[in-house]
């Protein structure tokens, strides 16, 4: 078979596995030019009230109503395969469905509280997502490759059965790049996802297949990877919330990778959500599950309740030296920081040291097969490079003797920052964007510095949404603009006011290295402030 | 300059940093010939009865005597500086000796608790001496090489930094061998430290420059490294105790290396002493320290007191499947699993999957980048390779995409042996050998497979004495000793009962990774246990 057929009978399986109750009729599918296809459950007659309630919960909401048998996991189980099969079909946001198990499943956890009056665990019938390179037995995980695309999956990863045990639902999974190294998410398997909010932008990448379903209602809580920003520039492009964990907080072993062995740069999982609440329900149960006894790189540090101060000291960063944010996310960093003042809080500046190094560092690191593990896969199925992938087709491979020389950089840049971090008169958290973009169009994102960083430092990272949106009336660049560099200038040029107008404007809150615990504190806090 | 002029220069600069009044006057130097010189201090009429009653001490009573003012720290420092002087022209344990800058700081905290009736901290006036590799400013570094032998230092170490804010005096700097990657202590450039308890035998390596003055009461507590077995194994072969902790417990920022920015095996300091109560004094202090401030690598984990139950659950692996131990080894194996039961505890048996597998990936880590980076020091000095790192002159430079899937394995085995520990029922340790050897003569070490495993786990491990002594009419190899390969034969047949009788036999005890409190509680429990 070509890759081309390939994928074709892919997506003819994951169309025929939409069962024909949710299909949506021809007649009311949005047409291709349609951008904006949240309000589609609401005016297509095809959700009831109370799957439109269902759907609209909050996961913290959900699992309440359950346990106390309000709801059935069943109906929420079903509310919930309905509406990510429908928002597949506006967004292709999917890459497998597993209504039937998820459906058999809820029962069995309803029939379980019944008869024993207590929830198997915390998030008992929650529906939870996965993105695609989540292994569970019998399922494919394509990970965005035409060669995985057929290959049903022996191992479960680690997290997978640890969200079982609390008592969560599994009943799809979404759509990544290519080899989740790309910041939309796109393949030459599945296509490309669309923001739900306007489907001529992207959903970001590599977890666009969650930030989308997430975005649109098709799922409560979602779990995605992060090695460059693969969590945050989602959340961001659809306004969503997220958690870039350090390293070993969250159990990340049998998740597949394109890149399986590289450690220069860990990559992590972390929840998407639509509030902090949300992940932190996540982040607190998986923690208390001690995934350390069951992945071999987790660190056994439980749950830390954290009690923040009144007032925060947070740190701007309004640029990083290498690309100038475009003008809605420079717009959002100052009106945000005029409001935390406003609210009492200290607000000093940060400055980019490291930025630049810490970005160079993390293309290199990458590519460091010289493109190898990801050129096998393609291979196997005569698939082509994608045009995205440039840097890994031509990339050169190192030798051991260059990766030990650029850790050590690493290790360096990293003792920089935080005595830096030391040194800064206890600051809690930077302020700065999470991409320079409120928005961009399909095809368009360039840029993963903001993101970047906080992987080569390890540090944790909140993306959240600010309540602000791009308006092409305020958010003008500015006459006297000056370029960096190109990329800077790449970057200006490319912004297109009218195409971004209307989208949430995200920002990102980091932290120190395994500060889980504080930092959604810090970034709740945030959000409560920011209410306009 | 040749090496070889290098060296001679270096070894006069430091004999001649031997106050004369420290000197041992040459009609009672012991002759070459004699073995033990464990006696000297005692016999040599050299060191004041106040003098061997300060070196005797424990640091956990040193910092007691001192902090309610019983003793000066100026006296216990000068009282170490002599005989870490004395032990150093006994069996060429030193490669800096600071005892000028030691006594003027020793003086300060004296003055220091006068004026303020405080100690500066919980290690106030302790004299702590520190493996070469940590750089002092101002000190060399030259961590076996010819070509650092003459290069101060403009950096600290980190942890040089906390144990001086903790109120530790730096005095001497102790050999290693090579890059500290040969299992005794020697080099081109100072030469062989061998053990004070027979001198003809190795005091190990690569901490064993430690081992030695700390058995020899030249230092109450010292600071060592491991990432193949180099503190376990130095303390193991003269009978002193420390631990192994897990990769990021202690921080281990701005040591030198001779192969810098290798990550795949990570390198860890810990404590070296003569009692489990000193290595808690040290690992508690230091952790305390709040180390993560300041080493990027460290992980946030406070100290946590830890209650043992009553029974311990132990379990006990005879041999990894690669090399048996030498009959005074595995008597000592087989006496303490007899006492451990005979005191209540539940003793098990451990089997040795993944054992051969991990040092197997140790020795591919090492090597990985074809012996470059050490091959530069070298060059740099025109120093030739030592016959033992012939593996590493031999090693051919692996690409990254390899060293990925070298990476892959190692994670892979982590999770086996995890899971392997999580059904084992509650297995608290794993009693096994530190290495095959009770002591080895100088120049036979060849096996680090039994410290080699946990390295590649980033367990935590404990070598301890075991209060059982080598004896030549007990230990005999077993008339129907049937090698399981070529290196399990040469280790037989190199193994001399005779050369080694009377020398302490040493264990392990290995516990999951991030276990550093629990496995100095098993460790001090076990060593109770054994008092026979």
């Amino acid at each position: 078979m070509t890759w081309e057929e390939i994928s074709q009978q892919a997506c003819a399986r994951l169309d025929a596995s939409i069962p024909s109750q949710w299909r949506i009729p021809s007649d009311k599918l949005p047409p291709a030019e349609q951008a904006d296809v949240m309000d589609f459950p609401y005016k297509s007659g095809l959700f009831s009230e109370r799957d439109i309630a269902i759907t609209t919960s909050s996961a913290t909401d959900i699992v309440k109503h359950i346990a106390v048998g309000e709801w059935k996991a069943e109906d929420v189980t079903r509310a919930f395969c309905k509406r990510a099969a429908i928002t597949h079909q506006l967004t292709n946001c999917l890459t497998v469905m597993m209504f039937d198990d998820a459906i058999d499943r809820a029962k069995h956890l309803d029939d379980h509280l019944k008869r024993t009056g207590k929830t198997v665990g915390p998030l008992h019938g929650l529906p939870i997502s996965l993105k695609d390179n989540f292994n569970i037995i019998g399922k494919t995980s394509a990970t965005g490759f035409c060669a995985w695309a057929d290959e049903p999956m022996k191992h479960e990863s680690t997290i997978v059965g640890i969200l079982r045990d609390l008592g969560a639902v599994a009943y799809v999974k979404t759509n990544v790049p290519t080899a989740m190294m790309i910041a939309e998410s796109v393949n030459n398997c599945y296509g490309r996802t669309v923001n739900p909010r306007n489907r001529m932008l992207t959903s970001g990448g590599s977890s666009g297949g969650e930030s989308a379903l997430i975005t649109a209602f098709g799922s409560p809580l979602g779990v995605g990877t992060d090695i460059g920003g693969s969590l945050r520039i989602p959340a961001a492009m659809t306004g969503i919330f997220t958690i870039r964990p350090s390293y070993g907080r969250f159990p990340h072993f049998d998740a597949r990778s394109g890149m399986a062995g590289q450690e220069a740069v860990g990559s992590v999982h972390g929840p998407m959500a639509r509030s902090i609440a949300d992940l932190k329900l996540f982040a607190e149960n998986v923690v208390n599950a001690r995934p350390w006894l069951k992945d071999p790189k987790c660190i056994e540090i439980p749950w830390r309740p954290v009690t923040l101060p009144e007032r925060l000291k947070i740190a701007v960063l309004w640029h990083d030296d290498v690309v100038q944010p475009t003008p809605p996310v420079t717009r959002a960093l100052r009106e945000v920081a005029a409001r935390l003042k406003e609210r009492g809080h200290e607000v000093v500046e940060w400055d980019a040291r490291g930025h630049k190094t810490a970005l160079e560092l993390l293309a290199i690191f990458f590519t460091a097969d010289g493109g190898k593990s990801i050129k096998k896969i393609l291979e196997a199925a005569n698939e082509p490079w994608r045009p995205e992938m440039a840097a890994y087709e031509a990339a050169n491979e190192l030798g051991v003797y260059d990766l030990w020389q650029l850790q050590r950089q690493r290790t360096d840049l990293g003792k920089m920052y935080l005595d830096k971090w030391a040194t800064s008169g206890g600051v809690d958290a930077i302020l700065l964007p999470t991409t320079p973009y409120a928005a961009v169009k399909n095809g368009q994102f360039k840029y993963v510095g903001y993101t970047g960083v906080f992987n080569i430092l390890d540090y944790t990272a909140v993306s959240f949404p600010t309540g602000l949106h791009a308006d092409k009336n305020l958010d003008v660049v500015p006459a006297d603009f000056k370029p960096l560099n190109d990329m800077d200038e790449t970057t200006a040029k490319d912004y297109d006011a009218a195409a971004v107008h209307g989208m949430p404007i995200s920002l990102q809150l980091a932290g120190r290295r395994l500060q889980e615990e504080k930092m959604l504190e810090v970034a709740e806090r945030v959000v409560k402030d920011l209410i306009w």
